[in-house]
């Protein structure tokens, strides 16, 4: 089963588009967990076992990971998904980009050495960054599209004349790449983030049912009505809606776990009941 | 002393524009290397130990560590340089980016868990995610521009209508906005290829005296003459050139170290030839 299989397997089975992001900070843990020996997987085991039967994926933040030297509990914590949760696919968001040589190196460390199934990816470099990762058909590969920061727009929203003598904005050729030239596999996601829905819906339309990764909900604003309106495909399924901080910081004492699932479900049901 | 000020005290102190790329893949090391404890580490401390007097700074590829889970050994590679050639920076190559928050986690990897002077950032989510690694001000920020791969043209070169109605190459805007906008702290870089030597010309018109990071040369098939002769500033330097495989494995038997030395040297009096 490919990727795409799997989260739409994932989304019926726990009736959820949602998506949990795994960014450990220790300094936001509770004491209790700071103190342990390996304290970020004690903190993404507590929180995936609150909250497995509530998603359709998780995503660990490599920055996070690398940061405070914790590639043993990133291995960890994707092992202990997959063999738990098993039903519930991880996509690893490192949004690597290199030369092809490279770039397939950056494709071992993600689905050989991690086991993750998708990765995100940035396009600025070109298809020889994609293809290293969507050569493994089975993995889905996400590409940067327009992402839900502020500084985006000043790079992609810039003013692209196309071969065709039209203009399009860097997100609308990016996304059209993706859809027509590079999706031999039909594994390739887009970021797509909820901060700007009229975007959204402009992607939705260049790249019919294509599955977006839509992050920006929650901490960075983003509204869930819009979000659901517009990045929906024709079958009412076709987002993956991240949260991280809001779910995973929704509590900072001892009751993070549950104060975590509370907010899942929270996120959960307010996109289903705009679907 | 920031970043720039050190590399050029380097390229002073050993006549030399290189910059070696540190890209260790076991199934390429001697036997002799490959069945050590920590093949990769010893490895780069031949080759480091060989070159050292040669180099203007080194360049370790993140992704060849990701891959094969050697972070201790990357981490051990820059802590040798650090205290055995203090003079030489440097760049950790790891084309990093991420909204900024995130984007502040992979600047602590980079300058504080494995003490580079410099990083490599891709620009595609704008000023977000160039910012915090910027904002260390005695630390290099080296930001994609054009890079020396076959697929960047269908990106990089796509073109983009300006403010101001003129028309420009998305590379061109890149490296405007990292001249203009972006450089505050005076310690942005660029990476341009050497494959495309016009195009290295017209950034070269385009941001003054920055200095560029300049792959391609070697495998890749760039021009040494074209490429010093479009690269160099108005103080006859600005450029870093770097070669990895080319120099790394121009042997793959015991001689490895001697063999890069060899061909570290010829490329350092290739680029002094045409300064």
């Amino acid at each position: 089963m490919g990727f795409l299989d799997r989260v739409q397997a994932a989304m019926e089975k726990n009736n959820s588009l949602l998506c949990v992001g795994l960014d450990p900070s220790p300094e936001r843990f509770p004491a209790s967990i700071r103190t342990m020996e390996k304290p970020v997987f004690a903190f993404n085991k507590a929180i995936i076992d609150a909250t497995a039967d509530l998603v359709c994926c998780y995503k660990p933040q490599a920055a996070y990971y690398h940061a405070c030297g914790a590639e043993d509990q990133l291995a960890m914590t994707i092992d202990y998904i997959r063999t738990q949760y098993p039903a519930i696919p991880v996509i690893l968001d490192s949004k690597r980009g290199d030369i092809g040589s490279t770039a397939s190196q950056y494709a071992i460390e993600a689905f050989e050495r991690y086991q993750a199934d998708a990765v995100t990816v940035n396009p600025y470099m070109g298809i020889d960054t994609i293809e290293p990762f969507s050569s493994y058909a089975d993995k889905g590969t996400v590409v940067l599209c327009r992402t839900s920061n502020p500084g985006a727009a000043a790079i992609q929203n810039l003013s692209v004349q196309q071969a065709n003598g039209e203009s399009a904005m860097l997100y609308e050729v990016i996304a059209r790449m993706c859809q027509e030239q590079w999706n031999e596999n039909n594994n390739i996601l887009l970021v797509v983030g909820a901060t700007n829905p009229a975007e959204l819906k402009r992607i939705r339309e260049i790249t019919g049912d294509m599955t977006f990764l839509v992050p920006g909900l929650g901490t960075q604003g983003g509204d869930v009505e819009a979000t659901v309106n517009n990045g929906l495909n024709s079958q009412g399924k076709g987002i993956i809606v991240n949260s991280s901080r809001g779910i995973i910081y929704a509590s900072g004492g001892d009751d993070f776990a549950q104060a975590a699932r509370n907010a899942a479900i929270e996120l959960r049901d307010q996109v289903n009941f705009y679907r």
